[in-house]
């Protein structure tokens, strides 16, 4: 495959989102040759409260308009999005795939040795059960908490807010009250790896530390495995696309990605 | 118009989700004899997030259905859909079509003589300005506070919580500091009655108290002014419709409404 293009490969990240940012922004440093093509399909998200069929068909459509731009591996850097539609997404693509949760979950297999994985996500994700999944495949004991008002945080800015930190307080005490025996927590969000300082900081006043695995950083390793080194050499270029909200893309964006975010794209997938 | 007709009129209420159920529960007492038709259209929610043109032709769509299935008046108990639809619906609608903007400002009007308005919306409802232009024009002085938290927060379940209890009082006390002579608070989003007591509770704290206008009950009380009095003597069906989540629709749903939800049809209405 074209992976070994010298001047880099150029590699499709997407995401319902701008929270797939984080993967990308885990990509940067590990591919820093590539030339990353970014779609947010902002006009259709959350994907979290819609049917398998639909998503698929999202993600689909979403993968043809980067497929078109030239991509020749593609990032799934949506939780939600992998765990309903990686399957379809293989099939239908001539390219590599990569989705977040095998990485992650992975990451939490070799991180301990007896391990009981607590996963935090969103609520459609652990729905989905995907993780569980992943999980039990690997011979790990998972637990899934469902986490909805961690990402309308993220998105309020609240990154280190008191009442943030009440929240993850509740979620957390109600999750290793269900889990007592997790050696190891894992972010199963693209919006998560924003809160992990507050995270670490609210296990350690728990008492109950856990190794912590950040399925965005997994992803991008795994991402990367497939990458010939030989190609990673030049500067990275990266193009961003949305299909709504330009705007709020670009301001939350910045903080997602770690930098300043140039031009957002806006491109129209109809439906 | 067939609105007298003696078995009660049939009456579409249309929500992007499960909101708009405050509005229909505002109905039920004040038109007990019609029969109404609910629709949810969860599979595109939220609308906020999308361009005006997108939520135009959701609008349209969802009102074509409930035109289908014999509405003789519909009621739009959506905040966002009001504001950049209702033009569009009414234009387009052979019946009588009532929004949620016109009848909470024109309440708040009538609320106090000198009247400064505090709006509490979603992000989407204060970007569009629909408010502001809605008070202005009946000489009215708004400010409008954006609170995209208070929607997660009531969709967790955590209407009366320390959580949503800290997070109103941030929210007040930066919108009190903006809006130091308001006068009326008017709540600009169909989420936001199941609050009310909180809110109370949080401006007496703040020793700030205004007359609160809940626009979902002002918007029952214009759909019934259009409505014969001699409608209004049977007792009340109600049919549910939606477009995805049936699930989190009936069980969240039950405390919009302040009774359980029946069975609730899944509809596909396309892209």
């Amino acid at each position: 495959m074209s992976l070994a293009n010298p001047n880099g490969p150029t590699i499709g990240v997407f995401d319902s989102g701008f929270g797939g940012l984080t993967v990308l922004r885990a990509l940067l440093p590990l591919i820093p040759g590539a030339r990353y093509l970014y779609l947010g399909d902002t006009a259709r998200l959350p994907y979290g409260a819609k049917s398998q069929q639909t998503i698929a068909r999202y993600a689909l459509s979403s993968a043809a308009f980067l497929l078109e731009q030239g991509i020749e591996m593609l990032v799934v850097a949506c939780n939600t999005a992998t765990a309903l539609a990686l399957d379809d997404l293989k099939q239908a693509l001539p390219i590599p795939v990569v989705g977040v949760i095998a990485p992650g979950t992975a990451a939490a297999a070799s991180a301990n040795a007896d391990t009981n994985v607590l996963v935090l996500a969103t609520t459609a994700t652990v729905q989905s059960g995907a993780y569980t999944r992943a999980c039990t495949a690997l011979g790990l004991t998972a637990y899934e908490k469902a986490c909805p008002l961690l990402v309308p945080l993220v998105e309020e800015g609240w990154i280190d807010h008191p009442v943030t930190a009440e929240v993850l307080r509740i979620y957390l005490t109600e999750a290793l009250e269900e889990a007592p025996n997790a050696t190891t927590l894992l972010l199963g969000c693209t919006h998560y790896p924003l809160l992990r300082p507050m995270i670490e900081r609210t296990l350690t006043a728990l008492n109950h530390p856990l190794k912590i695995i950040d399925s965005a950083t997994a992803t991008a390793h795994a991402a990367a495995a497939l990458i010939p080194a030989s190609a990673q050499s030049a500067h990275a270029t990266c193009t961003f696309y949305a299909t709504d909200s330009i705007e709020k893309f670009q301001r939350l964006g910045t903080s997602f990605l770690g930098q300043p975010l140039p031009e957002v794209h806006l491109i129209d997938l109809g439906g």
